[in-house]
């Protein structure tokens, strides 16, 4: 400990001025080391020329522009434009909505959109593009969003924290709005912009009402008006019962007259302060949220009467679908869809229903949720969650993209083959009006804003599936590793390696084969598969993992819970069988027996434990990794990252021990060799695990 | 509001090396201007000699007074010694405990203490000397603490929150612990130890029992091996119902053997870890928090069993006198005195009874704790909050150098006059073995640390004071602003200025004339005064202002509930009499009708009246003040106070608004001229303050 105390104490006591802290994100503007790309790129940057219309967006294009060609490059950028070797911002209608294309002519480098926020990415392309040190020489590239809305959701409470945040205090100050701007607030909508996020719900779904009232209104538009600067539209989310709670009516019967009337006023009110204002964010009738069941009426119900408050102010309804009720012998997987599928049709046009990616509630790994594909008249919004709840908070290195991937590729064959959750959600399978895709952030006051330094890559994966969910993983960690980390060609694969191989590690030693939902209950940490009670059946895990001494597993085929039942016949055909259901989902819908054999050779017991050792042994390999990238990457950046990676590495020995110890006192099966049965106890074990659960 | 966009952006966008965003709190150690101080100082910055036994707070002040110097005189210190021209850290037994005396000799500036810790103070007491730009030629300083124990308490949850914290999330990032180490650990270490500060309770009173198992154990070591290197001993709150709680015993009744056996072998197992352990704070029997009164023992049976468990370590009990409980005909003020003034002689050795500075809780105002004085035989420390709990959070400017100064002042008369509640707490009046002073921390997250920029100098009060009881407030705001804000001669009278009018300008428009405890209840933020039920009645605003429409106040005269009678009859004299009542505390002791003539020649009614609107008025005039030093200090923490000075204008508001309406329905009197009824009328107030109240 002394080691490591004086390494510390060495490393931070005394501020180096090259220390990174994470705060500028992939935002990095450092003078360019390659001397040949700065050379190359120089020769455009003589200038900076904006449409004579000079919009805040288009100010804010031209100002990021200059900043990062300035640190990029190292000279200052003249204001006065000259025939050629500049840049120009133009406008040009032919492109499609927020799209972007970079492209040389007449010696000058043209940026052209078909409006303010195209134009605004295209800047944004342009220097990730020289921060990655591509050839600009003959460039020609465009681009364009392929879903409509992308935003990020923030589950911040009003007196600042964060529900399910793992990264500090909220970044809004709401006591301080609206007279004081944090500075802070600049820095994110840069960094949502860079990315191509365009508009933020501010506040918890579990939401407060307070934030419909005037007094928090103003404090909203404050945040607007910045945000409008980078394109970012903002959205609320709102307590179902706000007439109520603000009304002082007796109901709030989404069909009762002075309810509709309640809400109309207050969508009025609301643009009066924000006219692009976004729309409503609602979490209904879910884990105790007010709702229109309460009164009888369903949730299209609920959603088209605020829909309707929206509709002359062209506001938004985004109505979440995750909806389960406590019923110890039913299925949770089924609850959704059983819910909205039948409401199908039955939505306002300017409702959106919000889906999570997996039926449950974004496990480690979970099946594409049934709703995809099953809902072809009602534009479905993809949620993913980017703050890692159940992805080991911030001690954990768990590269999303793959996760995100694998969902939106995952075929729905909605309309045959091809069929895909991407296709579905960027609306071309269904033909959506509106197309919408959200992540539940990650951010927080933390000063790298992420807690995990590496977690930073997970909002950047987000926000560039969301533009394009066509990119790969791969290019998405390429692009950021350079960004962010470094651009040493020895360092850059061994880091992209670690992210990619990353969440499958953490599957590994957390819920291997398709085990899902055996966490610590309330906080989510740690494993608890010992947990048979709880204030509802559905937050256990038994309800899930259904172990005894014969075997382990959901049966969610027609002889068990029929979940499989909800998707179509080609996918069932996919899962149905246990011999050939990939086994990442095997005991998501199928109780298989101890000694089963499996396709790896190994019988089930075996695999299982096979599975979480080496989930430990490969965190063990992304330290030995890390450490061999040390002299590539920044030394506050490396220190952190490494402790983190020991923590992740202790975490996982608990996971392992835990859940071995506890499965194998139903298989009564040793361990399988080379690997060594835990030294600790289940007791131990549990011990543990209690700690978590104290006050 | 889009000028301020406008101005935001032009600040904040890009990032402008200069901005000081504070979290170099008061150590800042830029180049002097002042070229002849330079000149002078440079004649002693030719080495640093050290002594040759190597301690590493040794290291640390060598390395901080080799960092300092650089700094401000922007040349690199040489490490050899030479024979004249430098700095030599020395011991020298014959000084007191922790105490420093820097002198010239021998053409050298020598810093002797007669221990590390005397040493590293010093060192920083010479840093300051040098920041504040005080002659160095023949200079002869030295100074010892007055208290020995001089601590903050952190108040800080296990899952990240702080309660009463306004500056984000807590420093502690237990999660991370204990193999990743947050560098401003060693940040937050340097503060307290330039100020002082020797201990730290890291954890909230309302205490988790978490932090004694092994698992914690080995993160609250991995702090104290840290904190250790700036002479900083870690303490931390404990939950009395421990044996219970992670004992698995039946009972937590301090007489009961195995109970005691259970708390003996835990603090074995706790100084395993940390050898240097200072002990254990307890909140006991207060607010549901689990005690000895449950088994029908007392909080002298409960500190001497603990205190039994750690005399041989040497650790300490620090037990909280902070008990009240809900009897709606009582009176709050006099509980914790007729609790623990019986308990007086009964306590062991190492006991000490910590007592808030007022006897209900961190009120804008409070009269002195009738405990100080009348426990001979007990140590006591004393117990500030300098976290804003009732003080207006991060919006409001309030600098309690001038509260703790006046609670410091109070004369108990406990021997005579003269007995300050200074005097008992540092030892003098009672001859205490032991003295301790403790201030609830007002750290977070936040960059700049405290949330409000000026509430750094409340930190940074508390420590000069623990220190050195004496000083006058005045003395550490010049400190204070000339190392954090600026040394520009016609901006330092001016901030403070602001700083030394701020707190009786937030008692005027919150709290005049001795009312208190009409907040608004729970998040104890903005007014409430009508709240007459709550969860216990000693949670209203009626039982401490008691208004109907005869007058107002609470009687604690031999009339009324005798509270007064607690005092020395030297204090009682001073407050007993309506008529020669300092105004300050006047309704803290008397109830007074609406007509009464008071000394300022108005009626109560109108005097309450002036005091909410001037201090509304003086609100204006900080920020008429602030205005006026623009240019002498930073501009990003320029308009960061601005903006937090103009939310308190708004806040303050709503205080006068309030308060003067709601007592107006009693009073039944006019706004006496030249101030105007407000605008807004009572219900309007009430649904405002309602908001706040919301999920």
């Amino acid at each position: 400990m002394l080691k490591k105390i004086l390494l510390v104490f060495l490393l931070f006591s005394f501020a180096d001025a090259r220390a990174d802290d994470g705060y500028r994100l992939w935002l990095k503007y450092d003078l360019l080391k390659n001397t040949a790309k700065k050379a190359e790129y120089k020769r455009f940057a003589g200038f900076i020329e904006i449409p004579t219309e000079k919009s805040l967006i288009i100010r804010t294009a031209q100002s990021e522009l200059k900043r990062g060609l300035e640190g990029l490059l190292g000279n200052r950028i003249a204001g006065v434009a000259k025939k050629s070797g500049g840049i120009i911002l133009q406008r040009d209608k032919t492109l499609p909505e927020e799209g972007f294309r970079i492209e040389t002519k007449g010696g000058n480098l043209v940026i052209s959109g078909p409006d303010d926020r195209g134009i605004l990415y295209g800047v944004y392309a342009l220097l990730r593009h020289l921060q990655t040190e591509q050839p600009l020489t003959g460039i020609n590239l465009s681009s364009a969003p392929k879903i409509r809305l992308r935003m990020l959701n923030h589950w911040d409470n009003p007196l600042g924290t964060i529900e399910r945040g793992y990264a500090g205090a909220s970044l809004w100050k709401w006591y301080e709005l609206p007279e004081n701007l944090d500075p802070r607030y600049l820095e994110y909508a840069r960094a949502n912009a860079s990315i191509g996020i365009n508009a933020v719900a501010l506040n918890n779904v579990n939401a407060s009402a307070r934030f419909l009232t005037p007094e928090y209104l103003i404090k909203v538009k404050a945040l607007a008006d910045l945000f409008r600067t980078y394109g970012i539209q903002v959205y609320l989310s709102v307590n179902f019962a706000s007439p109520k709670i603000l009304g002082n009516l007796q109901t709030s019967d989404p069909l009762d007259p002075q309810v509709r009337q309640w809400w109309a006023a207050k969508a009025d009110e609301v643009y009066r302060y924000i006219p692009d204002f976004g729309g409503f964010l609602v979490k209904a009738n879910s884990e105790g949220e007010p709702g229109p069941q309460e009164y009888g009426r369903t949730h299209a119900d609920g959603a088209n009467m605020l829909a309707e408050a929206l509709r002359k102010h062209k506001g938004r309804v985004i109505w979440r679908a995750f909806v389960y009720s406590p019923d110890p012998h039913g299925d949770r997987y089924k609850e959704a869809f059983n819910e909205f599928k039948p409401l199908d049709g039955l939505f306002a046009d300017n409702v959106v229903v919000q889906v999570k990616n997996g039926p449950i509630d974004f496990q480690p790994r979970e099946p594409f949720h049934p709703l995809f594909g099953a809902m072809p008249e009602t534009p479905l919004a993809l949620e993913f969650q980017i703050t890692q709840e159940y992805l080991g908070f911030s001690t954990n290195l768990v590269y999303q993209a793959s996760l995100y991937k694998e969902c939106l590729e995952s075929d729905t064959y909605a309309k045959g083959k091809g069929s895909t959750v991407a296709r579905v959600v960027d609306g071309s399978v269904h033909n959506y009006d509106f197309t919408a895709i959200a992540g539940v952030a990650n951010t927080g006051s933390d000063r790298n804003w992420t807690g995990h330094l590496m977690s930073q890559a997970n909002w950047y994966a987000f926000g560039r599936l969301a533009w394009d969910h066509t990119l790969s993983e791969e290019q998405i960690a390429d692009e950021w590793v350079k960004m962010t980390l470094t651009r040493d060609p020895n360092a850059v694969p061994v880091i992209k390696n670690i992210l990619l191989q990353s969440r499958e590690i953490y599957v590994d030693f957390t819920t291997p084969l398709g085990l899902h939902h055996i966490m610590g209950q309330g906080i989510h940490f740690g494993p608890e598969p010992w947990l048979t009670q709880s204030a509802r059946p559905d937050w256990t895990s038994i309800y899930y993992h259904r172990v005894d001494s014969t075997g382990i597993g959901f049966d969610r085929t027609a002889q068990g819970s029929n979940a499989l039942g909800l998707y179509r016949q080609e996918v069932q055909n996919n899962w149905n069988d246990p011999a050939s259901c990939d086994l990442k989902y095997l005991l998501w819908f199928h109780r298989v027996g101890w000694d089963k054999k499996l396709s790896t050779g190994n019988t089930l017991w075996d695999e299982l434990c096979t599975r979480y050792y080496r989930g430990v042994e490969s965190v063990q390999w992304m330290q030995k990794e890390w450490n061999r990238v040390r002299k590539s990457v920044d030394s506050e950046i490396y220190e952190d990252v490494a402790g983190r990676l020991a923590v992740q590495h202790r975490e996982a020995l608990n996971w392992r021990d835990a859940c071995v110890l506890y499965f194998q006192t139903f298989s009564k099966q040793p361990v399988p060799s080379p690997f060594k049965q835990p030294e600790r106890t289940l007791e131990e074990m549990k011990k543990l695990v209690a700690i978590y659960q104290l006050k």
